[in-house]
């Protein structure tokens, strides 16, 4: 199914975010806690964003509008910055594009380098790109290029599934734990 | 995801198959139980079959290889009668068509009508139509037409990950069992 | 635009056919005198006739519905014998493939060959092949596999533009003649 | 075939660009003549000239690229101004989605209008817009919207395959003239 060797278990490092379209305030990973994220890194000027990438984060929006998957895209803009960087720019794209869930603008290198902060976080090879982060906000996926259908559905109904991190006690080979919500609650 | 009231929990009926392709031994439910399924239903002369319901089968029988998801094809013929019943029709369709997945033909009803049994059985409304079983051999998706790989996939990503019913006790609201086969191990 | 090297200009070779659907009467190449000619060969188990030469066909039927063109399909099996030949076999294909225009099934060998004699007469080297004849029966496209919509589109137009042989003198580095309807007259 | 009440015989109006890609000098009417030309009238956010007219535009430019046909991109802006007028931004449009046939920048209304110069002339309806011109430079195809190949083909094969205007007499119901050239040379 999913290759698990791309997949690595550590959390997402936080979004450097400059500007959102598409959603009144801005998107924080601990508030999207508890829900499956489909994260598609692209850029305006990237063929292969226009014909597969951007097409399968809107066709997911759809297909999954009525389940916990939050579909973010993410403009990461590392070449013809003069063009692409002009916000309005791409808020025409997204108008003309008919793009719906919510978009950020990853946010420049402040010491000058091409690539943006977030992409630079993330280690984005390119775009596309999909990171796909389970309910608990570690990553699962990690995938530059095309993605295929049957392959990110099938990732995407697994991690669905997982219980959500409050309704179970978290076990692995070290033992049980109680859930976060529970200690931290005993803590304070 | 998947739309919930399309699936039932009954089991699936028999398999009632005359013929048997791409496969040493005839299968049987129980012989695939501890895996989910996905048959497809198909007529050698449905286009939609041809253009969209095979290619799918195949895709999955690829994308799924090291899964536990058997792909089995069912050659429900309802129409054509004359031209699709010859066996070596379906074998030289099976070639050219390079399918690699084990294909059973549906097996004629014995009072004449145009319905093969499993078809009748499982109450398919035509081809293709996509069935797909959990582990323990529940019916959890039957659908009709065309069918989105995004949607699919996430059903099969959903089911891949649940446990073996051997595994795991059996709970639900009414209480936790034994698995059966521990409990069917007990009455013997 | 296309190849002049795939075409040359002998006439085609009379059509062998056994049974014609989607035609009141046989089609003979004299009674298409004056037509462009698309001759569509294929095969029902040929998934690159299936997903490619036979829609372009009735594309072509659709397009040029209103020009002197005629799409002519020919059923030339050359494998697959036992279950491709029976003529109810590719009746039932072409209602549920919804094919329009005329389909001729080539005619087998008398001495047992697998090629029939109308595929032989042409050096088709398979399925699907295109051969287009221009206004005066000769061959000016002889290709095999998939063909380039705009190619062969460019190819059509040229030739339903070509005047018809009635309308004007046939010139050649030989000399001018007069039309062969002139000059049949002339003789008799 | 194409639809002879879309086209008109009117000359094109001269082109108003004010840059071009991929070609070393600026584009006339007049330096084209003796060739079919295919203009295809686009905007870098127009979401149906990036899915169909810009790949059926290189495609062609492939395929008839031994014919005397000119494919002409024109870039006519009329909406979204401030971010689709910038040169640098369709400079990296062109070689990122890989352009290699000659693009023009249609020059903005000087009167402060939305549409510009050429658009106004031509009288476009939109994006994608396909204009065919015959070897003299007049108006054969004036299509808004996706274009069918086998059609935009016929129409090139026909036009391609019409005499040059220096070749014959040019003769309608008014009788028949010295060709331009011939003419010309006489007058001077």
């Amino acid at each position: 199914m999913h290759n698990p060797h791309i997949a690595n278990l550590r959390p997402a490092p936080p979004l450097e975010v400059d500007h959102w379209f598409n959603t009144p305030q801005a998107l924080r990973w601990d508030s999207l806690r508890g829900k499956v994220v489909a994260l598609h890194a692209f850029q305006m000027l990237c063929p292969g964003c226009v014909a597969h990438g951007l097409p399968q984060a809107s066709r997911m929006h759809e297909v999954f509008a009525k389940d916990p998957l939050a579909v973010v895209g993410l403009h990461t803009v590392f070449e013809h910055h003069d063009v692409m960087q002009p916000r309005a720019a791409l808020a025409a794209f997204i108008h003309e594009y008919r793009l719906r869930f919510p978009i950020g603008i990853d946010r420049p290198d402040p010491h000058g380098g091409p690539v943006p902060l977030t992409m630079q976080a993330l280690g984005l090879r390119g775009t596309p790109s999909l990171i796909v982060l389970d309910k608990r906000g570690r990553i699962r996926l990690h995938q530059f290029g095309r993605s295929d259908d049957l392959q990110v559905g099938a990732l995407l109904g697994e991690l669905l599934a997982e219980p959500d991190e409050d309704e179970s006690a978290d076990c692995d080979d070290q033992g049980c734990r109680l859930p976060e919500s529970i200690s931290a609650g005993a803590r304070s």
